[in-house]
């Protein structure tokens, strides 16, 4: 049995200079000729991102699209530097959280957009993390067909993961992410001073997607968190900087070649088939998605091992990592069936198989189609 | 003053063949590089179309969205087509108007898509007019983020127009195609022989988008239709069918070279400015699409002259063939502050002026930006 390997010759990519200066600040550029957009990366620069986002978009209007503590803490000093654009910003405040990523909420964008005096000239900023992203996103994607939006993470996990790729979209009460369009943003601007209100668990379930990036594409990147997971994680900004520039560039990289998800950006998934059975079971509650992820990804470690796709010790190093950074690695205890159950819904989308990304080594994998009682093979407990 | 001339060099487009054989059956090619699509004309062919529509999709699941009247004439032959290439085919019946393209029932499309166990390797086929086609459109454009669907028109107005070009959307309560995507159909499959449910005041407003095309880009379509425009109302297949190719070969030349609206395909909305206005002023309701775009050509072609752009005689020589088809040509009396007011709609979507289309003769137009006071000059009356 092997795995479908996507072509996935790597460009000869320059490892990131990751000498410190009294302020750094990285740009990683994601590749998608007309619609290519900079990604950058600095500290203690919130006025300076609004003013570059304004004079990036030259909008007359910009809604800034934000979640209660991000617009607390951050909104003002982004808005003064895009007001001194010459832009009027009006301020959108949506509850945080998952549940608010539906449909009634985008209407209700729609609403204040036109409140504002929206029109085809004007503009989403989205500030926060997943939630703002998508939702801001599916809303700027989709209002009279579609305006440009920029974006401003302030979640590890958005800096690296939703904030790159025009994923846009929202959930039904059926499952996550079933609406949405591609939409790709002006730009992506990070302030990594943001980080320091997001909790330590957070944090850590963002790095989750960081360590995937390595375990997947680049052992050196690996090598790196190894050395540097406690001093990410205590957010010493030498260590930050340059590893969301890695991860962002390797993402970009995967994204630039395979924009609209064929099977390069399938890898991107590895660890996502059990993480989606594990949220879907939890009602989406009490566990964080990288969290969620990173028990995904020692199981499919684990079953690539057991398929014969790596050799051992794989999974026990990628465990070792995650494990360093706080995260869960075992699946809640829950019987085959109940597992089996929740992989239905990744079946409904693909067809009868699921695309199954198998690790082949520490910065390597591949794919495989799998029925779901293949991905658990009978006698597999929690 | 001058009006602003896209560079809109026409190809050395060959006149339509015109010969009618036993079938004749016509294809025009929307040319979008990866994108392109084909548009089929034919009839009595609605069984065939099935078959090549479920061909060319290749999809497990299809859901069919039409309208009550269409579905009950012609769902069943187009289902057994699509049916025999092995597809699933769901029907979803929506109620018709205008008032249905709205989110709610996007919503419900989505619940009925995820009842009938639709996953990325499903397609969607609209069966109707506009309504059936933006709502299902506008719900395959954003359902898993995108999968392809085909249009099976069912009025001279989406047989011409809302077919081709990839607009989808639906209205807000604050006004009409607020929101949308442009989604490409996959093609666009025409059978003449639905026309004969339509009444023929409802033909006759579609006809008023082919006079538009004549007016505003080719002056030989303009002359043939004055030689056949009760020929065309009579729905003899002879001119129809080469009517339809020769306007879908207009509209697809100019969506080919502005797939996204730049300045060429803004002529396409000469006489809309004023028929949106009149459309808002009277709610939508008692006044097709087609009537209001009658009046608003007329009224675009009197301040083209006014103006300087074009010279005398043209105005009437378009508002000739418009009664001829029936078509009203002359504004509903209203005060010139309710148009006002009523053009702040447009007004709000681009800015502070209005990007008003003008003729310059029969076969050629521009577009210039003026304010709502300078399209109804002071002392103007309805």
């Amino acid at each position: 049995m092997t795995a479908a390997r996507p072509s996935r010759k790597k460009a000869a990519r320059k490892a990131p200079d990751r000498t410190p200066t009294r302020r750094p600040r990285k740009t990683v550029t994601v590749e998608l000729a007309e619609r290519s957009y900079p990604i950058e990366i600095g500290s203690d620069w919130l006025e300076s991102i609004g003013r570059r986002i304004g004079q990036r978009l030259g909008a007359g209007r910009i809604a800034l699209v934000t979640v209660p503590t991000v617009a607390r803490r951050y909104a003002p000093r982004l808005t003064r530097g895009l007001t001194e654009t010459g832009a009027r910003v009006g301020r959108i405040v949506v509850p945080d959280g998952d549940a608010t990523k539906n449909l009634r909420q985008v209407g209700e964008l729609y609403d204040r957009f036109l409140e504002l005096g929206m029109d085809r000239h004007s503009a989403v900023v989205t500030l926060g993390g997943g939630v703002a992203g998508d939702l801001g996103g599916f809303a700027a994607a989709t209002f009279l067909r579609g305006i440009p939006f920029a974006q401003v993470p302030t979640t590890v996990l958005a800096m690296v993961d939703a904030s790159i790729g025009g994923k846009t979209g929202v959930n039904l009460a059926q499952g996550k992410n079933l609406v949405g369009a591609f939409h790709q943003p002006a730009g992506v601007y990070v302030d990594v001073d943001t980080l320091r209100s997001l909790p330590r668990r957070e944090r850590a379930a963002g790095l989750a997607e960081i360590v995937k990036a390595g375990a997947i594409w680049d052992e050196a990147l690996f090598r790196w968190l190894e050395s540097k997971v406690e001093a990410f994680l205590d957010l010493d900004p030498k260590v930050v900087i340059p590893t969301l520039e890695w991860a962002c560039s390797i993402k970009a990289e995967v994204v630039a070649r395979d924009e609209r998800e064929g099977g390069l950006r399938r890898l991107l998934n590895f660890g996502h088939t059990l993480a989606h059975a594990i949220e879907a079971q939890a009602g989406y509650r009490g566990i964080l998605h990288g969290e969620a992820v990173s028990i995904g990804m020692v199981f499919a470690a684990e079953r690539s091992e057991a398929l014969g796709f790596s050799r051992p010790g794989v999974r026990d190093r990628l465990e070792a990592l995650l494990r360093r950074a706080g995260l869960p690695t075992r699946p809640p205890k829950r019987t085959r069936e109940a597992y089996l159950a929740a992989l239905a819904v990744d079946k409904k989308k693909q067809g009868d198989t699921v695309h199954f990304v198998v690790l082949e080594g520490i910065g390597s994998a591949g794919t495989t189609s799998l029925r779901p009682r293949d991905i658990l093979p009978r006698g597999w407990t929690a």
